[in-house]
C-alpha cells in the first residue's frame, strides 16, 4: 500500500487536524470527533447533523458551513460514527429549534443515528431523521437493509440546509429533505476497488477489461461484473436503470450530479457529463442545474456515480442559495 | 486500461463538450478548441490567456471565469495547444486593453504562446507573457529548459485575475503575476504514474515501495526515488527543498496549496495539510490563505504537491475577491 499517512490507526484522526488547521470557520472537537461551524449554536435555527465512515470526502465534514451541514461526525474509515459521537454534535449545535440527522442508509449508521438521537429526545433535543436510499442499483447490500445511500446525500443536505438557514421549522426542513430524497436515483460504475489504510490492499479484485456495474460506496458488489464498454454505453445502461426506477415525463427538470468516486480524472467526468446531457436531452428532460466532481468518494477507487433528482422551483431556489463550506461552495 | 472514455483519439473534444453543456457561463468553441468566458470580450478589460496540455484539470478551462482566466488553450492530453488555437483565444476575449498568457514553463508551450502573441501583435493587440516556473525539484527536465510549471499557476491566474477584473493595466497584471511566480516554489511526489489514454498504460512504473521525489506532472522524473516514508517525513523533505530555494523569515506571510495530482484522495490531503501547518508553524511563518484538493492534476497520479507562495497584503487581497469559476468559486 502506498498512501500519504502516518500510522493507518491515526488517519481519521490527522485529516481531521489537517481540516481545522485549513479551515478556520469550521470548529473540530478532536475528543468527540465531530466537525461543526464555528458559530453554532445558531439560536432559533434549525441544526443539520450528518456523518458516516470516512473515506468519503468531502462528505461530510466538507459539507459543513452556511447553508449546509451544522455539525457531521466522522467514523473510521468506511465505519459508523459512535451514538455518542452524533449525540455530542446534536447538542453542540442545537440551537433550540431541533435537529435533522442526515443519514445514509447504512444498518450501522441507521442504528447508531437512531441510538443518539434516542437520547438526545432524552435531552429534550427534537430530532427528525431523513434517511438517504438513493441507489438503485439494488434492493439490499452488504451493508445495508434496502437501497444504499450515495450521491443524494449532497442533495439533502445543501437544500434542506439551505431551508434551515433561512429559517425553515423542524418538520419543513426534514419534510424537503425527504422528498429530495424521494426524488433522487444513482447509480455507480467502479473501474477499480479502493484501498482503506487498514486493509492496505484493494477492497476487491477486478480484472483488466472488467468494471462492477452498480458498485457501492464502499465497494460493495452491484447488479454484476461486465467488460468495460465506452462511456456513451455506460451512461445509457446506468440511465435505464435511473429512469426505469423514477420516471421522468418530457418537459420534467432535474438536478445532475456526475460525481467522481475518488480515482476517476476530472476530465472523464466531463466527458460523461456530456453523454448524461445528450441521452437526458433525447427524452425531454431539463437538466436545470448539475455538479462535476469529486463529491461523495471512495477513498481512490477508480469509478464515477451519476445522480438524477427531480426537482421543484423551491428545491432549485434552495439549491442556488449561498453555501459556504470546504467542499461546495458558491454564493458568499 | 480502463478509463470512462469512447474512442481515446476524442477524449479532449468530447471532455469539451462536456464542460461547455455543463456551464453555460463559459463558450467552448470547439472547432477552434478554447474555452473563454460567454461574456468575454469585455471592452477595456485586459484578457488573461492561458493553456497547456490536457490531463491537468480542473487547470485551465476549469479556472476560466469572472476574476481569473478570460480563456484556456487545452491541448491534446500532455500537449502543448497550436499557436493558432492560441491566437484564436487571444483575438476572441481581447477587449482592447491587451492580454497577458500565463505559460507553463514547458518548451512547447513557451514556443507556441510566443508564436501566438508575435501573430497577435501583428494583428494589434498587445501581449504580456507571464512564465510560471514554480517547481524547485529540478533545474531542466523532459520537457523544459529551466524550472517546471506546476501548482504556481493557480496562484498566478487568480490574483493576476482579481487585478486585471478591478481594472488592472496590462503592465501591472503581467507584473503582478510575475511577482507571484518569483514568490513561489513547490515540490511535488509521486506514489504511481498517471495513464494518458492514447498511451493506454502508465507512464512510469514504481515498485511496490517507492515512490518519485520531484515528479512532474506529465511524470517527468524528479530528484529521485526513494522509499516511501511517513507523510510526516515526506512533507518535512519537500518543506526543506521548498524553503532552501524560497528562504521565509520567521513572521512572513505565505499561501499555501497542498495539491492532489489526480488519484490521491481527499482524506490524504487535509492529513498532508496539517503536517504543513505543523512544519510552518515551528518555522514561524503564517500561513495566511490555503487551499486543499485537486487543481493541477495529472490525470489519475497518485501524488500530491506542495506550493509556497510569499504574500504581500496586495496579492491577499486579490486572492480575497470574488472568483467563478468552475474550479474555484467564492464570494460570487
Amino acid at each position: 500500500m502506498k498512501k500519504f499517512i502516518n500510522d493507518p490507526a491515526d488517519v481519521v484522526t490527522e485529516a481531521l487536524a489537517g481540516l481545522a488547521a485549513a479551515h478556520p470557520d469550521l470548529r473540530v472537537d478532536t475528543a468527540e470527533q465531530y466537525v461543526a461551524r464555528a458559530d453554532a449554536p445558531r439560536p432559533g435555527k434549525v441544526a443539520l447533523v450528518s456523518g458516516g465512515g470516512s473515506g468519503h470526502e468531502p462528505l461530510h465534514g466538507g459539507f459543513v458551513g452556511a447553508g449546509m451541514l451544522d455539525a457531521a461526525c466522522p467514523g473510521e474509515v468506511f465505519t459508523s460514527p459512535v451514538p455518542d459521537q452524533i449525540l455530542a454534535a446534536t447538542k453542540a449545535v442545537d440551537g433550540g429549534a431541533g435537529v435533522v440527522h442526515v443519514v445514509k442508509n447504512y444498518t450501522g449508521d441507521v442504528m447508531n443515528f437512531q441510538l443518539a438521537a434516542e437520547l438526545a429526545a432524552d435531552e429534550g433535543i427534537a430530532v427528525e431523521t431523513v434517511l438517504v436510499d438513493d441507489d438503485v442499483a439494488v434492493e439490499n447490500s452488504t451493508w445495508t437493509a434496502g437501497r444504499r445511500g450515495t450521491g443524494a446525500t449532497l442533495l439533502v443536505e445543501k437544500i434542506a440546509g439551505a431551508l434551515a438557514e433561512e429559517g425553515g421549522k423542524l418538520g419543513e426542513v426534514a419534510a424537503i429533505g425527504r422528498e429530495v430524497n424521494a426524488a433522487s436515483a444513482s447509480f455507480a460504475y467502479a473501474l477499480t476497488a479502493g484501498t482503506t489504510p487498514a486493509a492496505g490492499r484493494p477492497g476487491f479484485e477486478l480484472p483488466d477489461d472488467e468494471i462492477e456495474a452498480g458498485v457501492g460506496i464502499h465497494g460493495e458488489p452491484g447488479r454484476r461484473r461486465e467488460r468495460l464498454r465506452p462511456a456513451r454505453e455506460l451512461v445509457r445502461s446506468a440511465l435505464d436503470v435511473i429512469l426505469e426506477a423514477q420516471p421522468l415525463d418530457r418537459g420534467e427538470r432535474v438536478i445532475v450530479l456526475v460525481n467522481g468516486l475518488g480515482g476517476t480524472p476530472l476530465i472523464e467526468l466531463y466527458l460523461i457529463y456530456g453523454e448524461v446531457a445528450t441521452v437526458l436531452a433525447e427524452r425531454g428532460v431539463e437538466i436545470s442545474r448539475r455538479l462535476v466532481g469529486n463529491y461523495v468518494t471512495s477513498l481512490d477507487m477508480a469509478g464515477m456515480s451519476i445522480t438524477v433528482t427531480r426537482v421543484t422551483d423551491e428545491m432549485i431556489r434552495l439549491w442556488d442559495a449561498p453555501v459556504r463550506t470546504p467542499g461546495l461552495r458558491w454564493g458568499a
